[in-house]
């Protein structure tokens, strides 16, 4: 295990926010020459990566984790080469700086704009998968920013040295290095600082699991962008078609269980579920999903087991459903309420009325009415790149592409104008 | 003095996110004329809330506020009528929520619209001023969302019973008088219980002094719209004009030196200085002014003392300027840096060049050339009424109007689109 404890987490953090006026000085071709280069320089470095890696992977066998661990962790050639390819595309993409959303003279003969700008400086606080060290960083170079990343420390040697080959990369741009700072220890206490230098970071951004998610939002005082944690509900009303509700229960819960946007509870009227039972079992059980169930369930499928409190509120992100059976649809969005963590909710009807309320009734980032909800996600929705999927309702909700890398500043120019 | 310790400010909260609910199915015309009842019903009511006032006035002179003080909190007929007058204004601005931002449909017929909708709860924590609790009242149910009212002790029996009225005026519209929430405890545990209560409030704006907004900031984890600490510069570029530079000073420092867009420190170029020493020093004298100056300045204006360190940082809120003199524009943009609220930053210079530069280098809301930072209002902008002044980056910066009391959903719309 490598333990740096020695790192200057602030003194990365000032020599980030430095880089970031430099940054936001330079026009859209200097951005995205530098993401080109930077693209080359991985394709170029990948076996020195893919070593480092190896040694990661090597201290994960030994701490034992499980396969699906050890497979997010596995850099591969062709994984690098990915990396690669996502910052040429992002390199494609229009530059989310810069654009004068709108501008009007005042009566008095000032001219204002409000024009979009780089945040300054991300602090990007990560766990295991080492891609988001090269889509991060992408992202935040195109959008004038400079970024703090904190991985978790599972794949600190590879993340290491990805940044190390972003460095030499970028040395042979107009972008300073100092632009991307890797916080290279595996000490809590380097995370922690992150979480309230208001004066060096101007926003943070949690990726990962619900746990990590909350420590930054209960403790941070820097700004948070809040992603991830999705407790998504299916809601099959009276009036919805059996085929399109099974199809989307079985695509919503199987596609990628382990994903944000997978469903975790289906909330199914009973007058469907009189009706449809035996279909519903059948789907159930060809799909190999493993339900927790009110009392109404336990009785109608075999093997359920009763679902507890725990059940309504927890992302299972694996092949398990909480199934709860409701008499209208104010017990649904009730029920949504209660528990859901305003990611991704469904209705599944016929009526467009009822479609209408629940979209209505239902506080969270996207609703869906007749379709999966694994379409909340920023390359599916043709957003181009994401950096995460916000669950808050402040500055950015659902897919986060480019802008919401940006602020905006109010520009005045006049001639000696007083009040 | 009133204390009533036990209101149960959870309860209160809960009912605000019901009322929500409600208050987010009413249509614009609905929100309207309720907006109007209310006015009217202020109207009816000025003398119940003018005897309330007047409890606070006696509390206040018996506590020794002074004659400011006291005149913030005084109310009178007209100024009530101005209340009324501003809820009028605001039922004629555009409804915020339920605009289409964008709409797409996916290559497999998803249909997808962003589209804008009310934050659910909002929780205002404020300080002296009775008009906040109309004002934010009417932008809050304009924008669909409900809100908890938490002012300062010093006008606790007058906004009480504005809240009353406000409720007497609910009743008569389809708005629930649930979505407006006050507070009635000087307690300060109550409003520490607002800072964590994420499931029932949606965001918390603090409008007051600078250990107010602080406060909030730091001990909230419920999403915070910062306002208002204005520590503003101005620099007086080496090419700055003299006429405009001298009636820019004086009017963003002395027009309404304790608002917050009002100037509190001077930045001089030398060389402007050395050649206008005598206009400005009359100037000074004139609007009497009192400098805290650097060591040149203590040399060249008589009567100057010295500024610490504390000069540089805080706000004034009166007729006393800091005053520091810089050899180049970096200097300049440095000193802004270092001790800037991020609100309103000006320029004087004739040079376009160095004025573009300044702009790109200040990181703030608002950024003049050749203009007064006193413009840095949502009425001067003719943003038709402000909920305050963003001082942070993510979500709303600079003045906010209505649109920052939205936030978006994404709609979709289906035929069993699957992924």
């Amino acid at each position: 295990m490598v333990t740096t404890n020695k790192v200057n987490v602030e003194e990365q953090a000032k020599l980030a926010k430095k880089a970031a006026k430099t940054l936001s000085l330079l026009t859209t071709e200097e951005k995205n020459e530098a993401l080109l280069t930077l693209a080359d320089t991985i394709d170029n470095e990948y076996e020195t990566i893919l070593i480092a890696n190896e040694k990661d992977l090597e201290n994960g066998r030994q701490q034992g984790h499980d396969a699906a661990f050890i497979d997010r962790l596995t850099l591969t050639k062709e994984r690098i080469e990915e990396f690669a390819q996502g910052l040429r595309q992002v390199a494609e993409l229009d530059d989310p700086t810069g654009i004068i959303n709108s501008d009007w003279v005042l009566d008095n003969g000032l001219k204002v704009q409000q024009i979009t700008v780089p945040l300054g400086v991300i602090g990007m606080i990560y766990e295991a998968r080492p891609n988001v060290t090269v889509d991060a960083t992408g992202l935040a170079l195109k959008s004038g920013n400079a970024i703090v990343l904190k991985g978790g420390s599972s794949a600190i040697i590879s993340n290491k040295t990805i940044v190390e080959v972003i460095h030499r990369g970028l040395e042979q741009t107009k972008i300073p290095k100092e632009a991307v700072q890797f916080i290279a220890s595996t000490d809590r206490e380097a995370t922690q600082q992150l979480f309230t230098m208001k004066e060096h970071i101007d926003v943070l951004i949690p990726r990962g699991g619900g746990s990590l998610i909350k420590a930054v939002v209960n403790n941070a005082t820097v700004p948070v962008l809040e992603t991830g944690v999705g407790n998504c509900h299916l809601y099959i009303d009276a009036e919805a078609d059996v085929k399109k509700a099974l199809a989307i229960l079985v695509n919503a819960k199987t596609d990628r269980p382990a994903v944000c946007n997978a469903l975790e509870t289906a909330i199914i009227h009973q007058d469907w579920l009189s009706a449809n039972k035996d279909a519903l079992i059948e789907t159930l059980r060809a799909h190999d999903i493993h339900v927790h169930g009110d009392s109404t369930i336990m009785k109608l499928i075999p093997g359920a087991v009763p679902a507890s409190e725990d059940d309504w509120a927890n992302e299972y992100l694996s092949k398990d459903i909480a199934i709860k059976t409701v008499t209208n649809l104010t017990e649904a969005t009730q029920h949504i309420e209660d528990y859901g963590t305003k990611h991704s909710e469904a209705i599944i009807t016929e009526n467009q009325e009822t479609a209408d309320k629940f979209m209505k009734l239902v506080d969270a980032a996207a609703l869906y009415h007749n379709a999966s909800t694994r379409f909340t996600d920023g390359g599916a929705l043709g957003f181009g790149a994401e950096i995460g999927i916000s669950t808050q309702k402040l500055h950015a909700r659902g897919p986060m592409g480019l802008p919401a890398l940006t602020t905006i500043k109010y520009l005045m120019h006049g001639d000696g104008q007083i009040r």
